[in-house]
């Protein structure tokens, strides 16, 4: 699939700066969206695929036999404590589709009961009485995992933070911001550019995906390079625990050195030891200045040569560094059809680079300093530099719209990997080379059920999304996948779960990631916080 | 003490740049040393206090009867799996005060063994007896601690990580560093220089200190501001276990979403469920361009408004946010005799900045943006911007020498608290006028114990040092001291220890910063990892 290509000149056409009056005057209107939301929001999606059953599925796994099944007493008990709105019950013509089934549509689970509590207090009550009778409890934010961590398995109680949404504090001098777990994170971002500050993260789900759950799954996103992960921004968290009793840990101190720093053990335990209801996190300053530039380069090795050079020249500025390969860009371009693509010839990879700061003279030199050189020793092909906002959203759609263009087809498998930079790309290579040696993929054949496994990611943080798009979810192409995906990640000493998490997906093969003492330990915890074992069962360890 | 001083212009004067050549040329020569180290190595300190032993300073602390006391069987053990030179005995005229006495001489326990491995293996054969024969345990660094936390009590066995002091691996693309506990701080960011990278953080005491230690105790210093703490950079710890189970996640990935994230706890822990032996860091590229800036301004009002001043003009550029009061400048230009203060007139209060990045033209022009507006509105009184490297590091040193003058009259009381921003120099006035109150202080006076409490500290962090610079250490003071200073900090809901831990000073004060479901939480942890409280006892919780 990949072709030469002619070198030609970088097109840094008229570079028309906006001037601070309009693009005051645009941020005042919108706050400024860097990373646009083209991720839908899970009513709006829909694919070919009709979910089955995870029971069905995968008939392996068993119902826990020392669970309660919901009984009217159970009812009676919640409807004591919370109103008609917080409560949501199955009926006949209505399965709760929307909290049983995942976003990617791969899994379903069979609840019969929505909780969504208004406060920490009711969430505490809920957790006592369901851990007292043994009834498991599925935690959920905005539903928007991608490894089946959010959704029940079989008939678990879905504990729904969608209404506890609120602001509850912000500081406009430390940058201190305090919320409700259900807060999304696009209002939580939206409500910070109103005071000059910036969410410390950002992901395609950023419509729909809550704090709390960014939180609980230690998502990392598009702008980790930049300020870090959640174990160093998050000063604080309330968590209920499986037993009702409130860890009140919502410091607002940058720094607290008095005692084990307990919070950080609930970043990134997806809901499997404690609710997560309350979030104190660091805000940065809202960068004054932000420039996106799309390249085309000839191969992986350029790839990571603009990435050093990046690092070196754009240093504190580099705020986004992430990469594509040509296959996904073919799914966007076929999914976004009439939407002419940045570059118009092809290139076998491609690189978004985004720099935010606070002086765009400055960052605009640096950006024009780096282009220079990276186009003078022929690093980068062909490129070009958003002109105003709204090039800036479009250009970054061709990062952000792959996920749902992988999809489009029918489904899609996710893989959200760690690697050593040197081997980031190996991984599609041998994904297509498996699945065309096991004659299950071809791009034009609709009778195979793998279109193409494409790759793509965060190339600052080591973190690749394999992407493998089908037609059809098959038994065969899973079993050509896994474990194979995950020996080829442990041979190179990566991680199977970059950010992603574990979920359901990937509980199985924490080994490959994990080694013997670690797995120990996680379940030595798992035992302590949650002896009944009633949070988010079948899943994590 | 407090004087009005008259406007005048700021001292920006024929501000030579260095030009590339010579900066490049110094840098060959000696690694930048920004924050340079006068903290004294403990073997050369000295003081005209000579410590008590902690056992009859605090005779309501009892020596544990369930440890087993030293034997001669202990003895033949570790020389069975030790060298001679891993293994110090206390003699008749030598009592192993270097690793008995803490840095503040405040301490000193009386143990008569001090290990020295130089393996893992070791270090987890020495905590597998221990722990079997109830043998109590500190883990010791470079024992610059300022809680007295890294010095036994009683007769512990000292096991000092000084000789396990390789660096493991650096990954030059990646910038991630893998190294064993007991490398010097200086010695990890002087290698780091070499390959263009720096340590994520830096303080005081790096030349003593280790890279160990500064995790055990989750140590912020000087450059938190810029890079964050350790909690976000440290991707992987090897550490052994109170039962000599080894913990090895010496991660070098930048992301893992795989099960709880286990490290955390051991970061910031304080030798207390484990001992740590191996440390993996990301570290950023070595900024090219370091400014400093020394002003002085009217109050500590004017502290807080060139704060936010400096966040929005310096921005991603700003490394350090210093502040410093007039007795702490007076104390230290006593201190250092001959050596000019870098301002001629004395302020109230006075202000170190330090911007780094890449681009020493955009810096200066940024740094100079900046002063002007704060001098324009009349914020900032006075001021210089250092023109080269020395210059540089001798605006520092009327940072970095604070901890020492506040010393050199006879010893000193060190409080470390997280305030508020607005609230931070409430606790240095409180302190002052509580000691006078109490007819302990007088500047002139040699007759009473107190010379003067005096403030500084990292504003950016909230964190304020407090020193009580003192003639002798007395319990009159340290009855006026606390727990007033505690309550205070409680009143305005600070943390009693930023960055320097709890040890043995602040262990029965935990409650004034953490709640009763924090504390139970904490203690079981350290009962699930050290059931049989062999490590570092009597301290913490």
């Amino acid at each position: 699939m990949l072709r030469s290509t002619v070198r030609k000149p970088l097109q840094l056409v008229s570079r028309a700066r906006l001037s601070t009056a309009s693009w005051t005057a645009a941020r005042r209107a919108a706050p400024l969206q860097v990373g646009r939301v083209w991720w839908p929001k899970v009513q709006e999606y829909s694919t070919k695929i009709q979910p089955k059953l995870t029971a069905e599925s995968y008939p392996d796994v068993h119902r826990f036999s020392g669970f309660k099944k919901l009984a009217e007493d159970d009812l009676s008990f919640f409807k004591s404590i919370l109103s008609d709105s917080e409560i949501l019950q199955a009926k006949a013509d209505e399965d709760l589709a929307l909290f049983n089934e995942d976003w990617m549509r791969k899994y379903k689970g069979q609840s019969q009961l929505v909780l969504r509590p208004k406060s920490v207090s009711q969430v505490s009550q809920i957790l006592k009485y369901c851990n007292e009778q043994k009834l498991a409890v599925v935690p959920q934010g905005g539903n928007t995992g991608l490894v089946g961590g959010s959704v029940p398995v079989f008939d678990e109680i879905v504990l729904s933070l969608t209404q506890l949404n609120k602001i509850r504090d912000f500081d406009p001098v430390s940058g201190i911001l305090k919320c409700d777990a259900g807060v999304i994170l696009e209002n939580a971002d939206s409500f910070l550019a109103e005071h000059g500050y910036i969410f410390p993260m950002d992901l395609g789900a950023k419509g729909s995906c809550h704090v709390g759950g960014i939180v609980a799954t230690n998502a990392g996103g598009l702008r980790l390079l930049r300020y870090g992960s959640l174990h160093g921004t998050v000063l604080g968290l309330e968590v209920v625990l499986p037993n009702g009793e409130v860890l009140d840990s919502m410091n607002a101190l940058r720094k607290d050195n008095t005692g084990y720093d307990l919070k950080q053990m609930f970043i990134g335990s997806e809901g499997t030891i404690g609710v997560i209801t309350g979030v104190s996190i660091l805000t940065p300053p809202r960068p004054k200045a932000f420039n996106v530039s799309f390249l085309g380069v000839e191969s992986y090795e350029a790839v990571q040569k603009t990435f050093v050079q990046a690092k070196q020249e754009l240093s504190e500025i580099l705020s986004a560094f992430e990469f594509m390969d040509l296959n996904s860009q073919r799914l966007t371009k076929e999914h976004l059809k009439d939407v002419p693509h940045p570059l118009e010839e092809e290139y076998p990879f491609y690189i978004l680079i985004e720099t935010s700061g606070s002086n765009k003279e400055h960052d605009d030199v640096k950006l024009e300093t780096f282009l220079e050189k990276a186009m003078e020793d022929g690093t980068v092909l062909d490129g070009v530099v958003a002109q105003d906002e709204t090039e800036l959203r479009n250009l970054w759609q061709w990062r952000e719209m792959i996920p749902e263009s992988s999809q489009a087809g029918g489904g899609v498998y996710k893989y959200d990997v760690s690697l050593p930079l040197k081997d980031l790309y190996s991984l599609v290579e041998a994904a297509n080379a498996k699945l065309t040696e096991k004659g299950l993929l071809s791009v034009e054949d609709a009778s195979k059920p793998v279109i193409s496994a494409i790759g793509y990611g965060h190339v600052g943080d080591g973190n690749l999304h394999l992407n493998v798009a089908v037609r059809e979810y098959s038994k065969d192409v899973e079993k050509a996948l896994e474990p194979f995906v995950y020996e080829h990640v442990s041979s190179k000493n990566g991680s199977i779960s970059a950010e992603h998490g574990l979920g359901f997906q990937k509980k199985n093969y924490i080994g490959y990631s994990k080694n013997d003492q670690e797995i120990k330990m996680i379940k030595q915890l798992k035992n302590l916080y949650d002896p009944n074992a009633i949070l988010n069962p079948y899943k994590y360890v």
